[in-house]
């Protein structure tokens, strides 16, 4: 048996009526896809029973791998596992190890299991469990010989470590191919503009394939080979890596697999330099993002989220004569702050990011989406000014806010280098 | 014709192979659930004209309104309007003053149109046109006089107002109920207890349904509704909340319709108090989710992210002699960060957090996911240790600080309440 064909179905009335955002289908696509196993189709279907098992009775009619995620709490109303079941004519089993497991979770935290617990310590006879090491769900994988069935749970935190750990190794045993996709991260030059350098290689482009695509304030390519070995089609996705830099696109990569503030976050390390930030709209965000890369610490020194006026003047010694004249959203604030937070927390670089996010505090001289960013480096301090558009949400303001601050922050780093 | 059950059907091999999140169809199904019609299923399919057009014809089986998204696009691989007009055995045809409404587009931004624009200025013959005021791909809307075909363009950007504006006012009229969600806010008492403490209730619960589940750190429980009018079905769910509170769940309940940084934001607007916060391992993400709620600037004084010990002893008077003997993962440094920040900032309520979120750093005796939070208010700091686990990733630990921070600022307050 190979599997070339796969479906994600996603279980979940709260998917349904839109209190969730299933992030598990694209999260699980992106697995799937880097197994060479290819999707038509995805569907997602509510807490019922007979629906559930008619959907899936289709569904294995139309693919080789079913992945199929949540349904496995303890209530009642979670009945993925007893509808697959059902759809195999296979009875529901009680699995010893699997219920002391739970009472060892439920022990550890100093909680008591309740008697609805007992009921995900019940498995598909003959299937394969796949442990959950974040929480009392097993997952179960059921091999009829024809076709393989995954049974994952909701919690994106307990879904994505059961599936690399447990399920992926089952599945990689039935794939004859690798896909290896890789991107070239660009800044500075649009989608258009690269596509059009590339016209000619994208066009011959079969294995490797190039695509190009947009994201937050950048444009990406993505380089994606398959082939007999992972090493194999790294060869080949370099070599074309290789060729697109040998092109006018190269004075504009600031990466390969990578993302801004990692960038930035390597970009200092390299240096031996400390950052510190200083923000106001964007609330902790910039500093979350260089946060959320893992070694961090070796270059944030720390941040201040200045957020009132008098937080600026105090700590961070915005003048308050500006403030009091100007508002706080000024360039020289945006300066101000940058030189402050470096002074404050004696770093090599400074970020200063004042503005007005939204939704409500726009006026017509100063209207939502207007933002300074300033960077202060090697006796540098450079300031610029953005108007992101009052249509944009709040979130939409303070994310191109963070990226543009990166971006400036690695621009002034590749300057000043001596 | 009434309008009782519709399907969403998304468009896009980008969203099969996870290069994007379907917010989409979480966005619309919130929309319908709104107008009282329900969904059983969803789907994704890929940019496939043969299969779009087969899965069309199944969906319109089973659905009285069937909402596509994307596919609209100038290019030769969008092809959701041609497959809908083949389906439906209609003609595609030119429409004048869509074309100009491009052109005037284009021109508007200095841009010149190119000739595949020109194919987004045909409809389907006989449909309605759905103006889009943020793009160039117009919607359409097919009644068939016993289904209606909606067609939206794929960026969120141009489908929301488009569905808000031209969509929503024309389904409205085929609607006849009205459906209320309305959310319990628990914590401290997990969903499995809540479910066995609401077991009579829940089992009999026909309209309005309840349903419990998890959010990171929380319980959730979904009241929904239907009836004639909104203010019917609102009162029905207000009726079951009224019988929840009357159980013992009532002590664990922290809102309704909210989540823990939205009411933490509330309970502070309130009191008139002000809130500044000292992070270490959070990095930023507990101010940022603090002024992810619109207002925040009423309650957040500011924050200060102290990374390195310096900035934790420098500018928040964290003493050094303890840094030194015990490391910056210490219940007395949380403490002193979340005082320090209080001063420095001058505010009501500090926050101090301190903790290892990994993957790198963890000892026996210091384990990642090792966390201290320090609230003070009102001459009172209370301070509380964590072991998230070592299995957890660095985004959950952090994710998990956050809202337990969030937990215990909103305990100390209505402790502190005089």
């Amino acid at each position: 048996m190979m599997i070339k064909k796969a479906e994600i179905l996603c279980v979940g009335t709260e998917i349904l009526i839109g209190d969730i955002v299933n992030t598990n289908a694209a999260w699980l696509s992106k697995e799937l896809s880097a197994l060479g196993i290819s999707q038509y189709h995805q569907a997602v279907i509510g807490d019922n029973s007979e629906r559930l098992a008619q959907t899936v009775k289709d569904t294995l009619n139309n693919c080789d791998l079913l992945v199929m995620t949540g349904g496995l709490g303890p209530t009642y109303d979670d009945i993925t596992k007893e509808t697959v079941a059902s759809v195999l004519g296979k009875e529901l089993v009680f699995d010893r190890e699997i219920f002391d497991g739970i009472k060892a979770y439920f022990d550890k935290r100093d909680r008591t299991m309740t008697e609805n617990n007992r009921k995900q310590a019940y498995v598909i006879e003959g299937s394969k469990v796949l442990k959950n090491d974040m929480g009392t769900a097993p997952g179960i994988l059921c091999n009829t010989g024809e076709k393989i069935i995954i049974l994952l749970p909701g919690p994106p935190s307990e879904l994505m470590p059961m599936w690399k750990n447990y399920a992926r190794p089952e599945i990689e045993k039935y794939c004859d191919k690798v896909f290896v996709s890789k991107n070239v991260n660009i800044v500075g030059m649009g989608e258009a503009a690269v596509a059009s350098e590339l016209d000619e290689m994208m066009k011959n482009s079969v294995n490797p394939t190039i695509a190009p695509y947009c994201k937050t304030g950048e444009t990406r390519l993505r380089i994606t080979a398959s082939a007999k070995t992972k090493e194999e089609a790294q060869k080949m996705c370099d070599d074309v890596i290789e060729k697109i830099k040998n092109t006018k696109i190269n004075n504009y990569i600031y990466g390969i697999d990578t993302d801004i503030a990692e960038a930035v976050v390597k970009e200092l390390t390299k240096r031996g330099l400390k950052i510190a930030t200083a923000e106001s709209c964007t609330g902790g965000l910039i500093a979350k993002m260089i946060t959320d890369v893992p070694g961090a610490s070796a270059v944030l020194e720390g941040g201040m989220i200045s957020y009132s006026n008098s937080v600026k003047y105090k700590a961070l010694g915005v003048s308050s004569s500006l403030l009091d004249r100007h508002g706080p959203y000024d360039h020289r604030v945006a300066i101000q702050m940058a030189e402050g937070v470096r002074r404050l927390m004696d770093s090599d670089v400074g970020i200063g990011v004042t503005g007005l996010a939204g939704p409500g505090g726009g006026t017509a001289k100063k209207p939502v989406g207007l933002v300074y960013i300033a960077v202060c480096y090697n006796k540098k301090t450079e300031v610029m000014k953005y108007k992101f558009g009052e249509n944009q949400s709040r979130d939409r303001i303070r994310e191109l806010t963070a990226v543009n601050a990166f971006i400036n922050t690695l621009n002034i780093l590749k300057k000043g280098q001596k």
